[in-house]
């Protein structure tokens, strides 16, 4: 196939393209950078550029003035490649990222090594909670001064020296590749260079070394890695906004539900590698997706922090997970040194950093470890509770001075896995529901309000509470109503959530007694265990100043009719707070502050491990929990039906 | 081909091998050990085996007794493999390395890591200079307590729990490829492992985790990497013992004698590329050697320190060296990273360590930042002066206050190298030379008492004093004398040193006018260069209390000859010590104490670069070196012909 070699000014940097690519296609490739607001339709009129050589056809459009087209000035995404072409992006139609102010530079600088106690003086207070923004990865511009036959120093001890000036970082370290291409690159490009620093455990790392000004393209992702769902975002690491976040099923699922069962199989033949690849290609999947719908190049991508329970961690680093489920359950490893993407097969920058968020044990992991960074609980006088509803629900009891972990196995049905009509909190998911007590009519709502395709786990926590209201369901998740949305299958009883004709959709959408008993267990195994951890610290409910409720719930969840269904337990309303997914945004404070990775490190070994199957009361406390809301009903006082 | 397993006992360490291999040979590619003194000969019944399973044949030797074959004893060397085997060494034939001391461990261990400012408090006195046994890589064998359930932290911190326990390491690292493998290598083996601890710039790395005790298998390997010649040497990193040493000509002199040839070389498309694999294709056979000719394993060398001129580590790195020759003369680096050897093509443990001893400049490399840790001369109270002549000849002039060295291109005629019966100081080489003044007959003695192959570089200044001394060569170096060893030829007069019938060769050995000139030309510029730098301090060559000469001329050099023919000064004779090779000295130290690497990075620092070319007084002091022993006889007073 023909290539033609497209040139971008002012950056003179070229690419070879196929004929009939757009420039913008062509700039994405060079990876230059053109504004682009309507991912290409022609409509924002924001990437304009100057063809100054070259032969291009262009679509009619409204944008263009007569004047802009004697000019030679197009748009870049409805414009073709059919000659060599030289293309002027003039500065309006480039990304203009703040630039950072020297006050702004010094905290960015002096961040970028933090040892935990440095930051025992961050205020106890969660509202005072205050890291400095000092990235994962850093850049800062040099402009070095050319040698002379005075200061003939060697090219990477000038730029050291240069670095140096900033402040004295603790472990300068460079790879032989950065070291290898350093005299052409300073030459070539004037001794102007964008350095990015990047923390490697205790030292700091040059990743890289680019021609020119490029501090303004510094893009990190943080994830959440669940055993059923895989959460990521991808965030400008210079203004801290999250450009995107992306959430999809771990492909990991097709080989089993739980971590026991992934476990099992990492032990069969070539097993652990096609779990390790399940789950990297997932999260691919996700970059991909951000930065092509954010116009990011991955090669401007250069850095990731993962948190994730402590199977999954190891899948997705290739460690043996095998003993994590022997006892005396020993993971390989709770703390990881700061890796390259790259080695856990990651496509970003192919020298871009991977940092794993610190797990506790084998049964806590480093999403909890984010969760408790995230939520505060480590900074508040008074004791509260963190609890992380998930397939692994975790449930943390603390404040700053003691914090203890446990894990309660709940299955993925408030993720939307296992049950019938369930699916992520995405959209098309139903997510309120309200059920007319005389004719059992359904009113729900979905996620941006689109048809329903399915029920997330706030909607099912909905449905069951107006279930168990209306009466059509009873206290043991039995259907004991009649009706027309109420029919017998295999399953046992089903209510009929939403019929297909009125949904548009193959199937009606519903919930039958056997995802009941699913939510049953799932609600119960959450509710036992956050009930044994108060009663092993020798605590009472009442003594709780806050519960945080974390999950992939999306925005909403409806505290009080988790408490009808005995999912939360009984207490005030106003000292619940809804956090969201608390992993994934403990893993973004970790990505934009290296006193937050600190502090992850000092939590992780802080925060202890409680294994709820050695309390002997709690097999007890979960059959009880076993019903809606309880078997013992004056555990829930303010529930009525 | 058909393969047989053979398990040696008691590592219980397996390999599978073709038919009639010895089970020596089995077990060096096992890795397992086998003491052997002759080399496979038969001759010192050191590697006894008892065969407990399978079928072997032997080779009838006189050592084995008639009550040892009973027993299944044979000797690995003559016994060949016919079937499945299972081999059990007995304790008299394994290796037996002494194991340290407490003492000892902490010494290797407090050294690990050490810091320019710790070692200041070195003893200024040469004598004195004792650095730590500490070496690049240090083996610790661990026996891990196994988890319980009250104890079970993961396997990685259990690891770094037990190492801490012996000090406190600044920055303990650990890659992901032992991370991977740690799980079921602690279970498998019952918790002990042996940890080989390395330096990594201003960290400790964890390179490897191996079974079981292998602390008495630790070798590491010290580099001279000369433009003209490489030499290498085999330590056991335990004892500082230098198992064995090779040199040979460096592959590169392919393309080109001198480094500038090199430098223009290596910008042709793949020239870098050519010259690299030259250097490390030359340094790898030397390392095959050494480690077959001493029966180490390649997996159990883990480091390797190298000295040599900037171009010539640019170029073993694969870093442009195109800016060295171009004003103002600037390497890409000096100061180097610790790599992994594989990163530079270098065959011995795939994670093992390679360190470059810290350059000075483009034209004062590692190889002089050695020579002076090696000589000491940094810890003298009176000016002392290293001349190391090699092709790219190095001076430095200092004492424990200041260092200057200047670089003066020699040219490798006393390497043997571009004169016509030259060869390196190995076996065979003529290394002291008389003539008789009557009938002009020689006299001479060769290395290790050969048949001579050619003359090394001492035989070149034994022969030109003899020559000058006999009235064969005037002070300008034409042959003026006539006799049956004295001819023309198209290079001009030569003088025959050996007839090719007395020495069973095929061809004379010779010098002829050309190499006198070449030989000129090569102490002209040693000797003017030295004489400069002298005077750029404003010294005289009187206030110099020791000479410090350097360089490949094997164990011997004749110091009044080689003021007989100018080459060094003339000053009293007990001014004067010959050091052989003094860059593969330094990095030898450096390899075997961390106190001496940081000394190196602070001699590297502290040595200034004095450009002999700028010094208007240069040219006429080098056209008046180009006689023997000068144009000005004053300045050698004690040479009376």
């Amino acid at each position: 196939m023909q290539k033609f070699k497209v040139t971008f000014l002012p950056d003179n940097l070229s690419v070879a393209v196929e004929k009939d690519k757009t420039i913008l296609a062509a700039a994405i490739s060079a990876g230059v950078y053109i504004n682009s607001n309507c991912a290409g339709d022609g409509i924002c009129g924001r990437c304009k550029v100057i063809v100054n050589q070259g032969q291009v056809h262009s679509q009619p459009n409204g944008i263009i003035t007569a004047q802009e087209k004697k000019n030679n000035v197009y748009l870049a995404c409805l414009t073709t490649i059919h000659s060599d072409l030289e293309v002027l992006i003039p500065d309006s139609s480039r990304i203009n990222f703040d630039k950072l102010t020297p006050e702004e530079l010094e905290e960015r600088l002096s961040g970028l090594y933090s040892k935990a106690e440095d930051i025992q003086s961050v205020k106890a207070k969660f509202q005072d909670k205050v890291f400095k923004h000092s990235p994962f990865a850093t850049k800062l511009y040099l402009e070095l001064p050319q040698p002379t036959l005075n200061d003939s120093i060697s090219d990477l001890e000038r730029l050291y020296r240069a670095l140096r000036s900033f402040g004295e970082f603790p472990v300068v370290a460079t790879g032989l590749f950065n070291i290898r291409q350093l005299g052409e690159l300073l030459r070539d490009y004037a001794w102007k260079v964008t350095v990015t620093l990047g923390r490697r455990n205790d030292a700091v790392e040059i990743v890289l070394i680019e021609p020119n000004d490029t501090t303004a393209r510094n893009f990190g992702l943080c994830f959440d890695i669940g055993t059923t769902t895989i959460s990521g975002q991808l965030i400008n690491l210079n203004s801290k906004k999250i450009l995107g976040t992306k959430a999809t099923y771990n492909q990991q699922a097709a080989f089993g539900s739980d971590v026991i069962t992934r476990i099992v199989y990492a032990a069969k033949t070539d097993g652990l590698e096609k779990l390790h690849n399940a789950v990297s290609d997932t999260m691919n999947q996700i970059i991909k997706d951000l930065v092509s719908e954010h116009k990011v190049s991955l090669f401007d991508v250069n850095c990731i922090v993962c948190s994730g329970n402590t199977t999954m961690i190891h899948l997705f680093l290739s460690m043996d997970p095998a003993h994590i489920r022997r006892e005396p359950y020993v993971p390989t490893a709770n703390f990881l040194p700061v890796l390259r993407a790259a080695e856990a097969g990651i496509n970003i920058n192919p020298r871009g950093l991977l940092s794993c968020v610190p797990g506790v044990s084998s049964y806590v992991g480093g999403d909890t470890t984010a969760g408790v960074l995230s939520s505060g609980i480590y900074q508040k006088e008074e004791p509260c509770i963190l609890i992380d509803i998930g397939t692994n629900g975790e449930i943390v009891l603390g404040n700053r001075d003691f914090l203890v972990a446990c894990a309660a196995s709940a299955g993925p049905a408030f993720e939307g896995s296992g049950v019938t009509s369930g699916m992520r909190a995405s959209s098309g998911a139903i997510q309120k529901v309200s059920i007319n007590k005389n004719d059992f009519s359904v009113k729900y709502s979905t996620i941006q309000n689109k048809l329903p395709r399915g029920i997330c786990g706030s909607g099912y926590i909905d449905l069951l509470s107006e279930m168990l209201e209306s009466g059509i369901i009873d206290k043991g998740g039995k259907i004991k109503a009649a009706g027309k949305r109420i029919r017998s299958t295999d399953n046992g009883v089903e209510f009929v959530v939403c019929f297909k004709e009125e949904i548009q959709a193959q199937a009606d959408i519903v919930i039958n007694e056997a995802d009941i008993e699913n939510l049953k267990r799932s609600k119960g195994a959450i509710y036992s265990a956050t009930a044994i951890l108060v009663k092993h610290l020798a605590l009472e409910f009442s003594a709780i100043s806050k519960i945080f409720i974390a999950g992939g719930f999306g925005t909403y969840l409806d505290i009080e009719k988790a408490i009808n269904i005995g999912l939360l337990p009984d207490l005030e309303r106003s000292k619940f707070v809804f956090i969201g997914n608390s992993s994934l945004a403990g893993s973004r404070e970790i990505l934009l502050s290296s006193q937050a990775m600190a502090m992850a490190d000092a939590l992780a070994s802080k925060i202890t491990y409680f294994e709820l199957s050695v309390d002997p009361g709690y097999m007890e406390e979960y059959s009880q929990a076993l019903f809606f809301p309880h078997t013992d009903l004056t555990k829930f006082p303010t529930v009525k039906f």
